[in-house]
């Protein structure tokens, strides 16, 4: 049999942000949602489904040499309700913060209503307002369309930038 | 001054299969080409841009429980053609290879041709022909139409399922 191995699968950082408490499955959605594809040159470490005291099983992003914005970490919010953001400095914690659900949201969510003027060709950002925290319910600023959370979900997981 | 710390980003794994040297900033696309998204509950790790001896920097990929097949060990080839593959059962490896490029290529790229009968609703699935290893060039078994590097490089981003 063998010893039992520690289960930390992502080492500590020197400088950067973790992102923490993402739920299970959801961390490369979360990538997506920080515009990160690994070509920016950031040293990057993403732990999936790994077990959580909390959360039963959850996922984990290191981004090394990068602070994120509080707009940046809100935006997380969406798909990671329960993320705890920790900025690391020489190794240590310097800030911690819960992420915080925007009141409006834009360029990340797309209009579920083909006729809505963000589909067409026009240059228009998609933006919506948020009518609803638990569930997530968002109202389209152009068309009035309410995006229930699986429409969200599906348009989050469709990987439109 | 901080102590140095170990290079080690993503720790060793009990069984499954290591994705080593992928070219840096690639293993997103390696997770897409294995259809990998963080929602079927295995353990994955990941380590973007971190140094390495061989390749300045590199990516690696970490799948927990789960042996990679011979065929989808290949289809990196596509994206990662100098990645190692190591297979591993209690901590040691068991299997090591490194991929080879297919000579046909099903279901990854699509077409760059508009008109190509993949691309229309019809329920036809992209198949190439590699007619070129480096630099890699594919060509469509329905329309023809050669794909050059630029143009499989684009399409695998593109993130097509």
């Amino acid at each position: 049999m063998s010893p039992e191995r520690p289960t930390l699968r992502v080492a500590k950082i020197r400088e950067g942000t973790v992102i923490d408490h993402i739920s299970a499955g959801n961390a490369l959605v979360v990538l997506r949602i920080l515009g990160i594809t690994g070509r920016e040159g950031f040293i990057v470490s993403v732990a999936m489904n790994v077990p959580s005291k909390k959360l039963g099983r959850k996922d984990i992003v290191k981004i090394e040499g990068r602070e994120l914005s509080r707009e940046e970490v809100d935006k997380i919010a969406l798909i990671a309700p329960r993320a705890t953001i920790n900025i690391i400095r020489d190794y240590k914690v310097v800030r911690k913060h819960r992420v915080r659900l925007p009141k409006v949201i834009k360029n990340i969510v797309r209009c579920i209503n083909p006729a809505c003027i963000t589909n067409e060709r026009e240059p228009v950002e998609p933006k919506f307002y948020v009518v609803s925290e638990e569930p997530l319910r968002l109202k389209c600023h152009y068309c009035g369309r309410i995006m229930e959370w699986p429409d969200i979900l599906a348009s989050l997981y469709e990987g439109s930038s």
